[in-house]
C-alpha cells in the first residue's frame, strides 16, 4: 500500500496534481499545493458538491472571512477546548502528538488526561519516532493559528467555516422570512496549527472544507419521506459493522433522520464523484470522542493505503453555538415557533428604564435592555445580572420597573438545534486518486480511472504525425472544444501510444487524433481510456458527443 | 452619491449580498460576509473569469496555501517594504493611515518620509479626523498578517496570492514541458492588515483576488497579432486622457504588448459581466507610486461613488520575484533559450569536490554546489562567497578545482519576466452593483440591472394565487429548473407586483407566473426585469428559454 502511495505522489509532482508547497525552502510541514490538474479537479468536484447539496436542495451559500476576532472563538469554545497534547524529545526537540504516539496501546487516545498519558507513555517505555530520545513531559498545544487584527485585536484563522455561519443565524432567518428548517453552507479553507503533519494530503495545516449547517426545530416531527431506501454501511458505537436500510435505521431509532437524510445523498455523491462505494462506511463516535460541541457524529470513513480514514463528520451540534453566542453577544440568536392556538398568560414583565441605563452603560444600554425585557421577575425587584460580549453587567433594581400583565402569545421563541455535515474536500480527492489508479495488464503503464466529470482535462487532442495541414486541423479542434467549454489540450510530441500513455497518466478520459483521413472526409478516431477502444466521428459531431460522454447522458458504446 | 451607496448598503444587508463581518458583536473593520445572494454573484463572476482568462487561453490554474514561511516574503521584499505609515491621535488613540490624511495636500502621498509627512501634518494643520486632537508622530506599520507554523517558525497570510505562484516556477515550467510564454493563474483570498479601513467592500482587510503570472521571455519578439484593434480609454504618467487604439499603443511603444494583450481582455471582460465600460480607464503609475517590484503599472479604474477606484493593476514585475527568489533559496529559477545555432566556447569551470563540501555544508552542500558550477573563474582560484536559503556560505579555494574547456553550448539559461494581472474582485462586484442599480421612474421601486450570466438567481416562479393546484404547478416548475442548473426559487407571498419588486432588488432577472390559464393550457407568463414586458411561453420550452436567454444567446424580443 506504501508502494501505491509512492507512486501516486510520483505522478503527482511529475504531473501537476498536488506537491509539498514551498518546495524550493525544503517545504513546509502540513501544506501543498494543488498543480495545473489538480487544482481543476478540486474545482469539478466542488462544482458537483455545490449542485448536489446545495442547488438542488436550494440551500443559501454565504462566504464570510476566514479571520475572526478571539470573541467569536472563546464563544465557541474553540480558544479553550481546541487543543492537543504533544512532547517533546529530550534529545532531537522534535514534538509529537501524543494520540499518535499511544494510539496503539489505548483505545480512546483522545479522552486521556495528561497524567494518564505519561502513565501510558511510560508503562510502554514509548521513545522519540525519530531518534530514538527519552520524551519529556506532556504539553498543552493550541491548534488556532492566531494573529492580530489591526495594531491589538487579537484574531484566529477559522478551525472550521461553521462558526461564520452561526455568527450570522439572525440575519440568514430573517432573510428566509424566519422559516424552518433553513440550511446554509459554505466553502472555504480552514486553518488547524498541526504539531507535526505527516500523512500528506491527508492531514494539513490549511485545508479545503464544504460545510453544511442545518437549522431545524427540534420540536418539528421530521418527514420520514425525505429518507430513501438504500442501504448504508454503519459502524455503531458499539463496534458492529452493518449494512441497514437508511428507512430501518431511521424507524428503530438508531440514527436520527436528518443524518440519514444526508448519508443516503453522501452515498450518491460519492458514487458520482469515484470514490469506490465498497470502501466507504459511516463510523459512529464513542461518547468520548466527541468534540466539545457535539450531541452525536458520524464520520463517513473511506478505506484508503492509510486504512480507514475520516473524509466527512455530520454532527449534531444541536443548540450548542447559537446558545453560546446568544450568551456571548447579548444578541437574540433564536428562531420563532407559532403555537396552534393563542395563548393568554399573566406575567412579570421587565420594563427598562433607559434614562438610568443609557448613563450607566453607555453603547451598552441597548443590549442589556433587550436581554432585560426576556427576563421573568418573580418576587421583589433585585439586581440583575445581564451578560453582553462575554461580561457580566450588574443592573440595579431602580434602573428597572415590573408591570403585572396578561398577554397573548402567539408564540414562542427557541433556539435551533443544528445538523452539520462537514466534508473535507482534500481526502475526498484524495481517495478518488488512489481509488482510481491501475496499471495496465500488459503494459505496465499506470492510469488514472477518473470520472470524466472530475477530470481535470476532457480530452488530448493529437495530430498523427505534426505536418501536412494534421497539425493545424488538430490545433483547430482544441480550439473548437474550449470554446464550447471542454478542456482540451494539444499534444504533437511522441509517438501516439507515448501520447495516449501520457494522458491516461492524468486521467484524460478521451484522446482524439486527427490522422490523414481526417483530411479527407473530416473525421477522427476519439479513444477511450479505459477500455482503450476506439471509434470514429465526423468533426461536427464531435463537440455535442463529448459533452454527452463527460456529462455521462451518453456511454462509449452507444456512439 | 453617498445616497446611492446608503441604497446599496440597505439592499445588500437586508437582501444578502453582503454585510460587516461578525455584527452580533459589533462587527470588526475591514471584513465582510457574502450572503445568499453576493456569495453567489461572487461564483458567477469568478468562473467567468475561469473561463475568459484562464481556459480560453489554455492557462494553468494553481491552488496555493495562503499561509507561508517568513523566508518567501523576505525574498519577495515584502517583509522589508510592505509598510504603510500611520499616526495615532493623542487624545482619542485612534489609528490613521498619513496617506489618507494629506492626500489633498501632496500628489504622491506613497512616495513621502517620515519627516516629510510630519512637515506636511504640521504646514496644514491637519488634526484627528474623529476628535479634531492632535496627532502623534509618524509610525511604520506592518500590512502583512503575522503568525506562527507549529510551535516556532513564523509565517504570514499573503498579502497577495502571487508568490505561491513564483516559488513554484521551477516545478510549473517543467510540466510545461520548458515552454514560454507560460501563464499561471489562480483565485484565493489575500490578507493585508489595514490599519483603519473605512470604505467599505472597496478596502477589505481580507480580499477575494484572481491573479495571472504570465511568464516570457523577454527577447521573444511579441507576436503583435495577439492584440486586437479595440480602443483603450488611457490615462498616462503624464495626466493625458487619451482615447487610443491597441494597436496603435502599441506602434509608439506607450503601453507594452503583453499589457496590451489584456487592457483588451479586460475591456470585453467588464462588458461581459456588466460594468459600464464608459466608466473604465487604465491609468499608469508614476515612477513614485510603483510598488517595489514593478517597472511599469496600469491599474484598471472604475468610476463609482467614490471617484476612479482601482479594481485591477496590470505590472511588468520584470526579474524581480524569480531573481530574488533563486538568490534565497538557492535553486535555479531561470528557463533555458535555445540559440540559433549552437555556439563554441572556452571557459574556465569550477568542479566541486563534494568530499570536502560534504562535510562542511551538510545538507545545504547540494545546493551550494551547484551554484558553484554556474560560476566563471578568472584567473586565480579565491573564496567563493554562495548565497542559499538568504544566508551566505565562504567556499575555500581548496573545495574546488577549475578546468579549461571548450564546449559547445546550444543555449544559455535566464530569468524570464513576468507580467501580471491582478484582479480584485469584490471592487468589481461592487462597481457591478453600483452600475446596476436604479429606480423605476413611476414607482420608485429599486431595481439591480444585473447580466443574467451574473445574477445570483436566475428566476423567481410565482403561483398567482396559492391556491387551486396553482401552487404545486409553480413548485413543480421550480425543481425543473433546478434540475437544469438554473436557480430559482418559490414565491407565493403578497401580491405579484410585490413579488416582482422583491426580485427586481436582488437582480433576479425573469420571472415565471402560473396562473388560471397555466391549468388549462400548460403554459405561462415570463417577465423580463428591466423592460417588465411578459410574453406567454409553454412550460415544455421554458428551460430551454431560459438557459438560452440567461446565456446571451436569445434576446426577450425573440421570444
Amino acid at each position: 500500500m506504501k508502494e501505491l502511495r509512492a507512486k501516486l505522489n510520483d505522478i503527482a509532482k511529475r504531473r501537476g496534481i498536488f506537491w509539498n508547497s514551498y518546495d524550493i525552502y525544503g517545504g513546509v510541514g502540513g501544506f501543498y499545493d494543488y498543480g495545473p490538474v489538480g487544482s481543476l479537479m478540486k474545482k469539478n468536484l466542488l462544482d458537483i458538491w455545490l449542485e448536489e447539496f446545495v442547488y438542488k436542495d436550494g440551500l443559501f451559500l454565504i462566504d464570510a472571512p476566514a479571520i475572526g476576532p478571539e470573541i467569536v472563538y472563546r464563544a465557541s469554545g474553540h480558544l479553550e477546548k481546541f487543543t492537543d497534547y504533544m512532547v517533546r524529545c529530550k534529545s532531537c526537540g522534535h514534538a509529537f502528538r501524543t494520540d499518535e504516539l499511544i494510539k496503539d496501546y489505548v483505545e480512546f487516545p483522545d479522552a486521556l488526561s495528561p497524567e494518564e498519558i505519561e502513565k501510558v507513555i511510560r508503562e510502554h517505555g514509548i521513545v522519540c519516532p525519530d531518534c530514538g530520545g527519552a520524551l519529556g513531559e506532556v504539553e498543552e498545544f493550541h491548534l488556532m493559528f492566531s494573529t492580530r487584527i489591526g495594531l491589538d485585536k487579537i484574531g484566529f484563522l477559522r478551525p472550521e467555516t461553521a462558526q461564520g455561519i452561526f455568527v450570522n443565524f439572525p440575519t440568514l432567518y430573517r432573510i428566509n422570512r424566519e422559516k424552518l428548517p433553513m440550511g446554509v453552507a459554505q466553502i472555504g479553507r480552514g486553518y488547524r496549527n498541526e504539531i507535526s503533519p505527516r500523512q500528506g494530503v491527508i492531514r494539513q495545516r490549511e485545508f479545503q472544507m464544504a460545510e453544511i449547517e442545518l437549522f431545524v426545530d427540534p420540536e418539528d416531527k421530521f418527514n420520514e419521506d425525505m429518507i430513501e431506501d438504500y442501504s448504508l454501511p454503519l459502524l455503531t458505537m458499539n463496534g458492529e459493522n452493518i449494512k441497514i436500510s437508511a428507512k430501518e435505521a431511521y424507524k428503530s431509532g438508531l440514527v436520527n433522520g436528518y443524518i440519514l437524510y444526508y448519508m443516503v445523498k453522501i452515498m450518491k455523491f460519492m458514487e458520482r464523484i469515484g470514490v469506490d462505494t465498497s470502501k466507504v462506511r459511516f463510523r459512529q463516535h464513542h461518547r468520548e470522542e466527541l468534540a466539545h460541541y457535539s450531541k452525536d457524529t458520524w464520520d463517513c470513513e473511506v478505506l484508503i493505503s492509510r486504512g480507514w480514514v475520516e473524509v466527512l463528520g455530520i454532527s449534531y451540534r444541536g443548540a450548542y453555538d447559537l446558545e453560546h453566542h446568544m450568551r456571548y453577544s447579548g444578541v437574540d440568536m433564536r428562531a420563532f415557533r407559532k403555537f396552534k392556538e393563542p395563548k393568554k398568560v399573566r406575567r412579570s414583565r421587565v420594563i427598562p428604564r433607559m434614562e438610568i441605563l443609557g448613563p450607566m452603560f453607555k453603547g451598552n444600554a441597548m443590549k442589556i435592555a433587550q436581554q432585560m425585557e426576556e427576563i421573568e421577575i418573580e418576587g421583589e425587584k433585585k439586581e440583575l445580572k445581564i451578560e453582553v460580549n462575554g461580561k457580566t453587567y450588574e443592573v440595579p433594581p431602580e434602573a428597572y420597573d415590573v408591570v403585572d400583565e396578561e398577554v397573548t402569545l402567539s408564540g414562542e421563541r427557541f433556539i435551533p438545534h443544528v445538523v452539520e455535515p462537514s466534508f473535507g474536500i482534500d481526502r475526498i480527492l484524495y481517495s478518488i486518486l488512489e481509488h482510481s489508479f491501475y496499471e495496465r495488464e500488459d503494459s505496465g503503464y499506470k492510469v488514472l480511472r477518473i470520472k470524466p466529470e472530475i477530470a481535470a482535462i476532457k480530452a488530448g487532442v493529437f495530430p498523427l504525425m505534426a505536418k501536412e495541414g494534421m497539425d493545424s486541423k488538430a490545433r483547430e479542434i482544441m480550439k473548437i472544444l474550449r470554446e464550447r467549454g471542454i478542456n482540451a489540450y494539444y499534444d504533437e510530441s511522441g509517438s501516439i501510444g507515448r501520447r495516449y500513455a501520457r494522458a491516461d497518466e492524468i486521467g484524460v478520459p478521451f484522446c482524439i487524433t486527427v490522422d490523414y483521413q481526417t483530411l479527407k472526409d473530416s473525421t477522427v478516431t476519439i479513444r477511450e481510456r479505459d477500455s482503450t477502444e476506439q471509434k470514429r466521428i465526423s468533426i461536427t459531431d464531435l463537440p455535442d458527443t463529448l459533452d454527452s460522454l463527460i456529462k455521462g447522458k451518453l456511454e462509449f458504446s452507444e456512439i
